[in-house]
């Protein structure tokens, strides 16, 4: 039991503009934490020696008797099958980048790397509301929509890595175009923190004369928490664009729910933030268009990671499934 | 070696109507199969005792160093977890069925008992195009249309069992109303032999003076089977019947692929008699439909079981999964 209470895992989340990291115990507490600027540094290589010489002083400082399991990374198309990071479009780095190998030379430590909206499913699992579920589904609504499925208690990565692209599957043939893919309708368009500054501005836009407490706002400075703010002091179209994104959204969990019926749906990211402005009319669109032997049968939650903290703790709950998967092979 | 040579398992198919059974060893040879009215029987119980009178003469009949493993059951709402069927639409016998019991008390044998969509794709993968394959998705086509999930080699059950009800996943938001369900725009309202017909007389109303070879016909005999040959002799609304249906059955295999990220979707039922008239249109769309990263990874091919003992094949090869099962738990 000493080496479970002793063990500690590094958790890095590589953003396109900060690098969160932080060193983390069994029990999801973080005893460090801090940032990089991932932009800053021109190559992979050298964004490597900077987390190192960021991360090797506190190592240092660490109790003699801890030991140090290995670091988990959460990325942009993360691949764990290769421990790269390929072609992701929001870093400066381009191309195919083998990150674990990188990580592991520098530090002489055991890596793992995810795409971060696995990693967060996985830090759910660990330290968050999914403790103890075997078949649930994390749905993260940021700038954009990512998601982490979990089926018998194992990520659900597909024959090549690439499973789980959520945000991207067609819930309205034909619907507004996406800003990145140019593909039509996908969930993203319309559930994501940039799909519900467009549905405030389309609103507007559809009711010239209707009053709103939006309207104070450039079209720019619309954002999801500004919607969520005017629509709490009352403003109707605010409130009906939250009416709108959780339709949508309702709609797309139950078809998620009729694929690989999970006990959870957990909720997370920066739109949540909003909380039954969002919450309300997600659950009863996604009751309202389930068959009834799934109806009340599915729980649809709020993650209970901290927003500023889930990343890491994600990122760091990676090296906890390393090592189980290393001493099941071994068994 | 030779327990395995040796080796047999019945599969039994209870449809609505029929009943089909056969006796299959490890290589997926049939070595008898028959069937019986699953309609005269007025309980359970009189079923099974029917069952029992049609094989146990067989079983007799056996070289006597065969080894019959169990009784594999495909059945529609058969729940693998309980060993039962519940509340079946399609049977006279109602509420919850304690099949397995049944089954075990009369004949001695095990028994399991899976949907007949998830048994076709064990069956598959056992015996069929998915020999090898850990990820892929097979969607049956049928009267309905069904699903079977395999992830990682495994079927997905999800936390109740009824995981893989992708006939019902909504394709067109505010669609065809279901003839069944009474909700709209499911892919099982257009992709299913059902939906075919309603779409070739939609089509027909729609075309008042339009000539077509379909018209030979009454609404009510129009099926997709009429709907084909009308389009190979090269009717244009026959065709465009199936262009239609394609490009539905398209899209949502695009999303189910960016759910689970499968090596290949294996089409299966009485739909794929088509042939090209459905899998042309099919793959262009699903391809369309997909971000590049999935784009040409995803082979989309027919069943290569035969239709007719496809449905015992899936059934008895939930024995062999069963003895896996027990292997496992038994190291």
């Amino acid at each position: 039991m000493t080496d479970l209470l002793n063990a500690l895992a590094i958790g890095v989340d590589i953003g396109g503009t900060n690098t969160k990291y932080g060193i983390v115990n069994h029990r999801g507490e973080i005893l460090h934490q801090s940032e990089i600027k991932t932009e800053t540094f021109a190559t992979p290589e050298l964004f490597v020696d900077g987390l190192h010489d960021a991360i090797k002083p506190l190592i240092d400082k660490l109790p003699s008797d801890s030991i140090v399991e290995g670091i988990g990374i959460g990325a942009p198309n993360g691949n764990p099958f290769r421990g790269t990071i390929e072609y992701a479009p929001n870093l400066r780095w381009k191309g195919v980048i083998r990150m674990c190998d990188l990580v592991t030379e520098r530090f002489k430590l055991p890596s793992i790397i995810n795409n971060d909206a696995k990693a967060a499913a996985i830090g759910e699992m660990t330290y968050g509301a999914a403790r103890g579920m075997k078949d649930f589904i994390m749905i993260t609504l940021g700038t954009g929509v990512g998601s982490g499925i979990v089926v018998n208690g194992h990520v659900v990565y597909g024959h090549d890595g690439f499973a789980g692209e959520l945000g991207h599957t067609t819930i309205r043939p034909g619907g507004r175009k996406h800003w990145g893919t140019g593909r039509y309708g996908s969930l993203e368009c319309y559930a994501s923190a940039t799909g519900i500054a467009i549905t405030a501005n389309e609103m507007l836009d559809e009711n010239p004369n209707a009053g709103s407490l939006m309207r104070q706002y450039s079209r720019e400075d619309i954002n999801s928490r500004v919607v969520a703010e005017c629509a709490w002091k009352g403003d109707k179209i605010a409130n009906d664009v939250y009416q709108f994104t959780g339709q949508i959204l309702g709609e797309a969990l139950a078809n998620f729910i009729m694929f690989s019926s999970p006990e959870a749906i957990i909720l997370f990211g920066g739109v949540i933030k909003a909380g039954d402005l969002i919450m309300k009319p997600t659950k009863e669109n996604m009751e309202k268009n389930l068959l009834p032997i799934y109806q009340n049968q599915v729980r649809l939650i709020f993650s209970e990671l901290k927003e500023a903290d889930a990343a890491i703790l994600g990122a760091s709950a990676l090296v906890w499934e390393l090592e189980k998967s290393n001493t099941t092979a071994a068994e």
